[in-house]
């Protein structure tokens, strides 16, 4: 069982809902009815359509900066309506709630954790919806999670935590190099990759790093710190290995999109 | 007269301004400056630029997920700056503030309400601007009933308390079948129709809805009834009939802009 | 030695990151877990990339209808990374913190100022990051600022509080007509130009507006003044000269981008 934590009184909001509609007033709608006084948050709510893993990313990315206690919405969801649970997840740090398909994992990490599946949420019953689970159930978990309310009220605790499985590439180790590739394409066109700096087979002015039809010699530690409009890679503000181009976009200029192959090797090795 | 109500001390924002400015802000502003600790709350401020018939869908969708109490403001308002009213209405459950332009019709609904003439807000007279009432007229009189002030402070209450009315079309109910139109379309290509759940002709399994060149046997329950990439129709979460293309865009794909009319019969009559 | 000045409690954001990426809740989670119960309000995060001079007019229309003593944090920042200073700047009616390129002048104005440059910013040393300073630098120092923190924690004040430079065109008067450019482009396509109301050569209505191949004589004072598809000019929100088109697009429809020139006479020396 995890330990008691304290509710911060902020939620967060992830999904990829767009903007142009009122289905996120309506979540925030029902927390603030069911929660008055809860601080709801937005993280993002467009995330690209239906892509879990980059949701999770952008969730993992932004969570780890909130208050302990924080309650994290996330809903990232192609299997609405279908039998993917909803779970509730109580992490040392905070809560997470939303579809048990990856989305929540990379935020959880490894940690031991309790997962609660949601069945019994207050009003579900009465108000089911097969189209809008972020409205009818994951927004008022979060309200009684917010509230201080016990997980197990929810629903059934699973026995052993586990989350089902995210199917995030994660970086292969060569002898001498490793490779790994996008996972995320931010707004300024910046790709970031799988690779963590722990990760990067030599020190960073040493490692070259092949990407598509160009290969990059040493990382820089701030986009200008090249000229304009040139191609170069860095660490990210999240401690993963990221594709630039100073003043320009990454992902047009050089043809990346998620999935795109990266390799990085020793000067040496060339 | 309407009943007393206390306010929720939320305020949400709808309009067709757009993301990209300070407008939005400068409401925030004014709301935070008159009405300290007030929360804002935004619905959405990229309804169709002046689309008043989707704003007001929108409006009316994600209102009424709210606290007793809440001040919801909409601007959607393309004849700003001529005579057409401002105004505030008191329902059961709310206030609502903005152009008496049909906007605000869909969300106050058919119950006996307050209505008054924005006439008399505190520093409109001062700061008239001629292009953005939503900063100068709209937002200060939220302000005012979101503190508890009296609507009767705001402008004379027009009698009969009726709005001027909303160009919205209902379905045509035939001898055995029901026509009707899309009326949004949503971020993820929905297509949102003003057929409610208690119009169709027929049970949902046998119901048959025809639109543009597609044929729709029977409503399903939920998005991922059917196989990627396939139409379907189905009950959306507003209780209104909605076509849609499993994880795709069914505006796209089947030519759906709001107008475009849909019938729905029963099996036995196709 | 600026006076003291109570913090509201507000603080805004406005940048160039997009919505679609966590790094605005990344800098909103830092603000929570600093300084909790603080109000986050979002001014925009649209502001075209890198384009310091259309934030900065941004930012000084929103900020000024916020209460006294709010913090307003700034971000756009083609340098980041390089020598230019991080600043916080104490106005009669506020706080800006950001880069010091020029994009927080125009709020500031002309008055004389308290500016501290950003060196000793609690926590700044042990998470620095070169490429997200919004979250590691600017945020800490307004979470700093809004719980009633001195300025003089943040770093060293600069003699004679002058900032950087902003590369703000100013409009230059002629005998008998006054010369401007566009310096922003709103959502709607409205076209807002650096020429105040006090600046016209005469009044509004025997004004003479030439810009691209349009000739537009007299201002109106709304856009429904016009037709609808018709171009006009009035005085904006701001007190700006604005070029407009009913119910469409003056950007599109007449070409004009910031920078396009544009020259207003009296309407007997055309």
């Amino acid at each position: 069982m995890t330990s008691p934590m304290t509710p911060s009184g902020v939620v967060t909001l992830l999904t990829d809902f767009g903007l142009a509609d009122g289905y996120v007033a309506a979540m925030k709608g029902v927390l603030l009815t069911r929660a008055p006084g809860v601080v709801i948050v937005d993280n993002t709510h467009l995330v690209r359509r239906q892509n879990v893993i980059s949701g999770s990313f952008v969730l993992a990315s932004a969570a780890r900066h909130f208050p302990n206690g924080t309650v994290h919405v996330a809903v990232v969801d192609p299997g609405v309506g279908t039998s993917r649970a909803g779970v509730a997840v109580q992490t040392s740090t905070g809560w997470f709630v939303g579809p048990d398909n990856g989305l929540l994992n990379k935020a959880v990490g490894d940690e031991p954790t309790e997962v609660v599946e949601l069945e019994s949420v207050p009003g579900w019953e009465r108000e089911r919806s097969a189209t809008f689970h972020g409205r009818d159930l994951f927004a008022p978990a979060a309200a009684h999670i917010a509230l201080g309310g016990r997980l197990a009220d929810l629903g059934a605790r699973r026995r052993g935590g586990a989350l089902a499985p995210l199917d995030l590439p994660t970086p292969k180790r060569g002898p001498r190099s490793v490779s790994g590739e996008v996972i995320h394409v931010d707004g300024f066109g910046n790709a970031i990759t799988n690779v963590p700096r722990e990760a990067l087979p030599t020190s960073p002015s040493r490692t070259v790093v092949e990407v598509g039809a160009v290969v990059l010699h040493g990382l820089v530690s701030c986009y200008a710190d090249v000229p304009a409009g040139t191609p170069c890679a860095l660490i990210g503000s999240d401690g993963l290995l990221e594709l630039a181009v100073n003043l320009g976009d990454a992902s047009a200029e050089l043809g990346l999109e998620p999935g795109a192959p990266v390799v990085c090797r020793d000067a040496a090795d060339e």
